[in-house]
């Protein structure tokens, strides 16, 4: 179904799909002297004795902002920050809808790495997190590592790492229906932008044999000429082969296959060249790098996509609501690999006590489980890890 | 009463005042669809080949940004950005409250005026006004004048003009009361910040006689030593006698006391020394000038506070929602001088309406006919002045 002219129509009703309200009555002369002046100096005055009580006092315990400035928005691009804006107020919409978190979008109006981790790092105060949504590769990386080292929150970019942790839920359980192991697996993955190194990087933590990432020039490999320096570092924290073809040819004999980069990129054939019951997780949006029906058709054991109307959805809301509700129940200062890691194990459990099929592999996302396992598991990860600033989970909002 | 007990506690309970929803139901697949991907790359399109749809497809049109730096908080002070927050907070549920405006608070951690206006420039995308609260002056001055410069949206320090505003309407009807006219008086102003400057302007707009504005030092003059650049510029602006003395002399004969600025700092004599039914707004918070017993036995004809337990309380909540609602409502480019005037008529007239009285110059806040009677006065300002980009108004928030 198309569902843009729906939703066209809908939007132009919202007008706006937020809504900033208040929570206590504002009726008498007591309540604006208890919610505003001259009450509210309390409040302040104790926050000016002991800078955490900011999340004690204020809503910053429970907020976060959804940073853009609009240069890879969906499939669109760089569409700018105006044009973001849709999107990064439905991704507001998710983070209350799925993570009781209070999300606020800001669209930037500058693509200065620089401008963005300044502007970001003067607002951080009002915030207890920041996601970084939509901007263009390499720059999200260098915006995502200097406002890690500047913040004492978490700086999270989700098509990065939301999408790496649904893709590490994936891959273990269809792994294990195939009877393989990380170690032992050789995956490729098309498409070294955010979340193809995100991914990559992921799964190395986790233990994943080799894998292989693919550009439009082909296979990413250390010494390959015009790199730029993040896939530099890619290119030296992967492909141990040194291997230097294309991706049909980086696909012969692979076990995995993981798209997201563009539509009809994978072909029957290069799915029958792949090894013994091959994975595939086709995730280019609206359309696969293969269509599902083909995949299985040429040998594909499981089949994944980004899509909502096939099985096997890899839909980054699995991840980030719970991930953030987590992270902010215990006032972590950062989102660290063993939150994702524990993160992305929550999930694949939530399917396993389901009973794992190759149409069953994740959790739907309106399962009220998925938030639940998922917060719990990254605020544990984040005790563990020595970045929870509170020893036990607050009442999440 | 002392509300800092009982408010302190519900912050505490509250944590946090505003709540950020989302308009739509989030349950289904196809909820998923129309709200967020894919349906939504819809209206992302329509903005990115029509910008001036970011104020129907999202919620641009009816939301503000409440921005501080935390250098004047209240009376407190320099409290800085997290200790701020409780107030911004505040703000906005009384944006919402009164005005139907979604507001938000953002406070930033820089006391440099061109870092303010760069952040800001760089969020103005996401935002349809922003109104500046609490930053310290001269700097609130130069923060103001370059957003308004640089932004084609409204820009509002709501210490100056929502104060000025208020202050005209309050003393337009004292005077209406003791059968002066503004031409013919000539007022002194203690405060030579924020809310002063721009109450002194805002009244010679309107006809005011003459006014002197003092600071610690005593009268403002033309030629001064030791004035800041805006003090300076005030100076030209104002005290056409260059009246050299102290604010005890200053009132000698004049007609109106309008005060910004610290407790107890006018006697009953210097009331008594005042011309035939002087005036007396003594609003310095949480304690005036001159309590208003002690001014009405000095022969005040009408006293008025910033004070919500005494009769005509000086409270910018009659102003600030209304304002924005109205150049919300036009999309105005601006909110400029005759906006002000307009908003100041509006709510003189209410209490006209209603009958004046010594006790009665300024309609309650939560009189229903402030937000709907500014808000129109202002778009029909706007649209006089020629920064309405909407001929008329449309469905408020």
């Amino acid at each position: 179904m198309d569902y843009s002219e729906e939703s066209l129509r809908l939007h132009y009703e919202w007008r706006g799909k937020l809504d900033i309200r208040h929570k206590m009555p504002v009726e008498t002369r007591e309540d604006l002297s208890l919610a505003y002046t001259p009450g509210v100096a309390a409040a302040c005055l104790a926050i000016a004795g002991d800078p955490a009580k900011s999340f004690e006092l204020t809503g910053r315990w429970n907020t976060v902002a959804v940073v853009t400035d609009g240069s890879a928005v969906l499939g669109l691009g760089d569409i700018g920050p105006l044009a973001g804006m849709p999107v990064m107020e439905g991704k507001c919409v998710l983070f209350k809808a799925f993570g009781g978190v209070d999300a606020f979008p800001l669209c930037l109006g500058t693509r200065d790495a620089g401008e963005i981790v300044r502007a970001v790092t003067l607002l951080s105060g009002s915030f207890g997190g920041v996601n970084l949504e939509d901007i263009a590769a390499p720059r999200c990386f260098e915006v995502e590592r200097r406002l890690r080292e500047a913040l004492d929150i978490p700086v999270f970019h989700d098509d990065q790492h939301g999408t790496a942790v649904v893709v590490l839920a994936a891959l273990s359980n269809a792994l294990e229906i195939v009877g393989k192991g990380l170690p032992g697996v050789r995956a490729v993955i098309s498409g070294a932008g955010a979340a193809g190194a995100a991914s990559a990087r992921l799964l190395l933590s986790a233990g994943l044999g080799d894998v292989v990432l693919c550009d439009r020039r082909g296979a990413v490999w250390q010494g390959r000429g015009g790199l730029d320096p993040e896939k530099e570092r890619l290119a030296g924290e992967t492909n141990r082969g040194r291997f230097r073809g294309t991706l049909e040819e980086a696909l012969r004999g692979a076990d995995v296959f993981i798209g997201v980069s563009a539509a009809g990129l994978v072909s029957e054939g290069m799915v029958r060249g792949m090894g013994r019951d091959p994975v595939v997780l086709a995730m280019a949006n609206p359309v696969p790098e293969i269509l599902p029906d083909r995949a299985l058709a040429a040998g594909a054991a499981v089949v994944g996509t980004g899509r909502s109307d096939y099985p096997n959805q890899i839909n980054n809301v699995l991840a980030f609501p719970g991930i953030f509700r987590g992270a902010l129940d215990v006032r972590a200062s950062d989102i660290n690999p063993p939150m994702l890691a524990a993160a992305a194990a929550a999930l694949a459990g939530i399917a396993r006590e389901d009973g794992l099929a190759p149409d069953r592999i994740l959790p739907l996302p309106f399962d009220p489980r998925v938030r639940e396992r998922v917060a719990a598991a990254v605020a544990g990860a984040a005790g563990e890890s020595g970045v929870a600033r509170l020893p036990r989970r607050a009442p999440a909002g």
